[in-house]
């Protein structure tokens, strides 16, 4: 391979500077979400704003784009990890530039006015006053799109920004193959007799004893507690805000203790992904998370794959039995069966594995009519109530409970909703292939050693960061494409488990 | 007054910008001091420096140059805001410009390397390996104070840093005025019999009931706990990270709560000013603090004048006795004894308030010394022994508990140390002025009512910024330049109150 030239040392160390401005960023609203005082909100958004802005300037320099065209002429093989490199940079970099900054700050200020109008519609469940700011985003989305570029579809252009490679058309193509056989499986799931809940396990949990048990719980699962840290907010997420800084958030319900364990399960997911991310590469896409939709892939295998089975509950039932006293009488099985109870509901966040996906499915179906204007705002609600009843059997109370109760839209996120259920497949097919390629896979987790899963994934995810795209990825890891079948066929059996 | 030029509203903007990065640095300092996971301390400093280089390029850059002199051309009037502001920024631009890059950095590299070796040397009282980097950072110190300039005197150019306006040879004639009142009061009070000491008062005072009593405390006293938080860390700090917040640290010993107690107050004073300082100004000289002394002088009013006085101890005592069970048997003069007791020791930051300033001068001492190359690092140790022993009697054990105790010259802080007596004394003397200026004074104060002093320490201090040099600050607010005798009368009279 011919040497490449010395732009490509300049590229790194841009970079560089950039992963430092981007994990400046992530603690402004790390802290934010988690401390901050509530009248310094202001001054905060100021702040990231100036941050923002000033790795945008970077990124976009024109010397960059001088820099990429240096290293493209000099042709690195195609396989190479530096042609990998080029290419992620090279699409970043014509994204950024082909908004014009004016374009950037009234798309940030039309979504920060649109959030704070969606929280107070939200709670008065009035869509009304929330509707002309979702015109005003999606008008603003679809002007975005069409810089971007896309081939009559504009959709294609929003999701290229959350999961690269992805096409509507294959969305929309796997989903349809996903949604008949979902209905049937969470059909069968309802009528299952005396179908265990949550509610059974009602009892009281005292948060210190919660946060004992999860403090116990992630290093076991591999998570570097020296590397990062587990704290409180309103709505839990998870921050990698340096290689050895990855910050999870969660909230705790006395009354049931699995609101604190399956958060921090899933956030520990993002979190490993996030320390397994190779750290001398701070500042190349090989040191960057491939998609969101690979990034959901991680915290769903650890939640429901990890979380959900029976031999994490067997394994883990004598120290949950220790630590909460509020358990006597309950054995393993009684947990497992609540923790996988499922159950119709209106709200995405807090539904079960099983219905989870046909809340995104009809988020998808919607949100792709709303941007290439086949489905008016003003039409939104009834839009929604009608697909929800087709899909989940319940008619929809009121917006609050239905198309105002995400965040999402309010903040111009089109195109978002799909990496979910491409999380929940891809999680399910690399479990199938880990079961596959590790001997005594099964054993590991009885014996709560979760060592051999996790250096699989290291191996076969983590450590490629975002050289190859998603789709690609996937198919090295397991052999096959994504295909809905590995989760259907895992949900299915676990419908059957559940029924006997 | 002639209109001043577009470039004034230029140099607002800039400093604006200049606060935003200087909060987010300041958040990434915070969070290293109390939450950053362990390993992460590497990439936290990375992070840190990008924020000080990119402030740095702002505020130095020539455009700043130009507008600082079209405003200067405009000659607003000298008694103006405008005026001092120019002067300010013209302060600070030249300061900064004068210094090249590399011996910035160099500087930073150094300190960094010598702030470890110290850590090291500390804990095995080596002062043979750190002295090559003192050494080191002392001729660096001089290299920037001969590039700042000065008459003869390399000190004063440091001082300037700290204390702006202040010479080295006026704070050498205070302190000559202070040093022997300070040994007589000293050793008088050492002398006091069956001498009140916090070991009268041990017993177990949990944690959580500490924090409890403090969360009263804060609003009581004026601090705004929506605009600010109270953390843990190792050693106690205030840190201003915008207008509306403050964040104070403090630590706790479940057997003796007067460490958080005074630790909290102390911070509190610095706090209430952060959050006194006009929020309309913020990134003018007009929104910043004036000094460090004059911000030690209003941590040191609230520690020592507020909260070890009678009315403090009387007022509040049905709140310590019904929240430390452990007092039972004491009473509020007890308290107040232990909370004044007078002891040698060793340490600075351990030390009563009578001896406290005997340290600072001991320190200011021997650093003008150094500075001046009137004595060699290698005695260094000696030279502090010796004078120790003159000024509190004590012959030093080891290093660690002598010249390595301090953090301060391992970063190259040199000229830093006399903020802290001159903090005293202002605070002193600013104790008096309220007392003259309030009518009720003492009575509010039993009714535990600090809003006539907070207000007229927002009017004379905190409204004003740094509009004004300390030194005329302390004119205007007390009628009289900075003198000790305010200090002293009231040291007198407390350890007299003691010996009674």
């Amino acid at each position: 391979m011919p040497a490449l030239p010395e732009a490509y040392q300049k590229l790194r160390a841009r970079g560089r500077e950039l992963a430092l401005l981007g994990a400046t960023g992530g603690l402004l609203g790390w802290d934010q979400e988690t401390l901050l005082p509530p009248k310094s909100h202001g001054f905060r958004a100021e702040q990231s704003a100036q941050i923002a802005g000033i790795a945008h300037r970077l990124a976009t320099a024109p010397e960059v784009g001088s820099w990429l065209s240096a290293c493209e002429a000099a042709q690195p093989p195609a396989d190479s990890p530096e042609a990998a490199c080029l290419a992620r940079w090279r699409h970043d970099y014509n994204r950024a530039t082909k908004i014009p900054t004016d374009l950037v700050e009234e798309n940030e200020r039309a979504s920060g006015l649109a959030r704070s109008v969606w929280v107070e519609a939200r709670k008065r469940s009035d869509f009304a006053s929330f509707a002309p700011h979702l015109e005003k985003l999606l008008s603003l989305a679809r002007r975005m799109a069409d810089l971007w570029g896309h081939s009559g579809q504009p959709y294609d252009a929003l999701l290229e920004g959350y999961e690269p490679g992805w096409k509507t058309k294959e969305v929309a193509a796997l989903f349809e193959k996903l949604q008949p056989r979902l209905v049937t499986i969470s059909e069968k799931a309802f009528t299952i007799p005396a179908h265990p809940s949550r509610k059974n396990l009602s009892g009281h949990y005292p948060r210190h004893d919660q946060e004992k048990f999860l403090q116990t719980l992630l290093p076991k699962i591999g998570f570097d507690t020296a590397a990062g840290r587990l704290d409180t907010s309103t709505h839990p997420f998870c921050s990698g805000l340096g290689p050895y800084d990855t910050r999870m958030t969660t909230r705790y319900d006395e009354t049931d203790f699995m609101v604190s364990l399956y958060g921090v399960l899933h956030e520990t997911g993002h979190g490993l992904y996030d320390q397994g991310l190779p750290e001398a590469e701070l500042g190349t896409p090989l040191g960057q998370a491939a998609s969101l939709g690979i990034h959901e892939s991680q915290s769903r295998l650890w939640e429901n794959r990890v979380g959900r089975s029976h031999s994490f509950w067997k394994a883990w039932w004598p120290d949950f039995a220790r630590t909460f006293p509020d358990l006597t009488g309950h054995n393993w099985e009684h947990c497992w069966r609540a923790a996988n109870a499922v159950e119709r509901s209106f709200i995405r966040v807090e539904a079960d594995e099983v219905t989870y996906d046909l809340h995104i499915l009809l988020r998808f179906q919607l949100e792709t009519l709303l941007i290439s204007g086949d489905l008016k705002v003003r039409d939104l609600p009834a839009a929604w109530n009608e697909l929800f009843q087709k899909l989940l059997g319940l008619k929809v109370p009121d917006d609050s409970k239905g198309c105002l109760q995400d965040i999402h839209w309010s903040l111009g996120g089109f195109g978002y909703f799909p990496t979910y259920t491409l999380g929940n497949l891809t999680g399910s097919q690399l479990w199938q292939a880990a079961h596959r390629d590790l001997p005594d896979f099964e054993a590991f987790l009885v014996c709560r050693d979760y060592r051999p899963l996790l250096a699989w994934l290291r191996q076969k995810i983590h450590a490629h960061g975002r050289r190859y795209l998603a789709g690609d990825l996937i198919q090295r890891a397991t052999g096959k494409p994504l295909d809905p079948e590995a989760h259907l066929s895992i949900l299915e059996q676990k419908v059957k488990d559940l029924s006997g």
